[in-house]
């Protein structure tokens, strides 16, 4: 790395720790940098560090929040509840702008074969959430994978003996995608989930 | 983008300008930032700013340097000149180990159809260094393109006359490539340029 000058190989071994990043696109990155106008970098940099600093975890969601209480919490229906593995799950969901309940955030799901148990994960601030009372629904979105469904199967197990309603959303074909070119266990899963019409 | 609170938006809009970078890729960095220890985002963010202030461009040669005349005019065999377009092109060659001469970056190639003449490079301080004595060998290392190889006629004009040796890298198959795949212009350039073996 010594053909670089110092303050640029620098940059460039930082810009190396983003996901996906070699060293040719920290390259890049890092000379987009250096011919930044000063106050666009200073920006930048700005923005780095306002993120780590004012960015914390939501008391009751476990979401990414600026206060103790996130604005979802604040605000919306608490009576329904939305169960994702992680706060880029709530990015994708809010997307929708369809979803007017609030979310747990369970950072994780079960994955006893890499050692992550229920003790690692959000699910006794679930457990306590639930039993507070007032919640009617917790709705299932952990990702349709093994561990994202056995997650969502051992909660139900938890919580449909407090009298909460549990569902899951739901798995089948992607709209707009062709049957001949769907994987066989979503088909299948489809045909097994079929809905009458 | 309001789906995301105002630090990490903020946070993702500056990683958006960097080049390649959309709005999914910018957010998978913003939330790399957000999970990393405050201490390593502080590091990444002071590397930014030390780019920004510490790389300013080689009296001499043009190309990035942390004080005045970068390391490389100050050590090595200034009677060879190499001419690239960018600093990035001096990076390549450097990779090389084996060129023991000096740069000149241009800092651009000769582009009348997007306005960009002789006086908006650095031509003039090219033909100053030569003036000033010492050189023996300009190597022309633009890019084999319509601008690149317009650059080099253009600046061998101007040096031959003053009795220096004007050389250009030279165009042909690249190595580990196969005639049936190499495209026609290269293949019609590599029989021109010959060599007797």
């Amino acid at each position: 790395m010594e053909v670089f000058i110092e303050p640029i190989g620098k940059l460039i071994n930082e810009f190396s720790k983003l996901p996906g990043v070699g060293k040719k696109t920290a390259q890049r990155y890092a000379y987009k940098i250096v011919n930044m106008p000063e106050q666009e970098a200073r920006e930048f940099a700005q923005a780095i560090l306002a993120a780590k600093q004012k960015v914390r975890f939501c008391k009751v969601c476990g979401n990414y929040s600026e206060e103790d209480v996130c604005e979802i919490c604040k605000q919306r229906d608490p009576s329904v509840i939305c169960v994702v593995k992680e706060p880029k799950d709530v990015i994708a969901l809010e997307k929708l702008h369809e979803f007017k309940g609030v979310y747990h955030v369970l950072h994780g799901v079960l994955d006893p074969i890499n050692g992550v148990t229920a003790n690692d994960i959000r699910i006794h601030e679930l457990q306590m959430r639930v039993q507070a009372g007032g919640v009617k629904e917790v709705i299932m979105a952990t990702n349709p994978d093994v561990e994202g469904e056995a997650t969502a199967m051992y909660l139900a197990n938890i919580l449909k003996p407090l009298g909460i309603k549990v569902t899951r959303l739901s798995r089948g074909i992607p709209i707009g995608s062709e049957l001949e070119y769907t994987d066989e266990v979503t088909l299948s899963r489809a045909l097994i989930e079929r809905k009458e019409i």
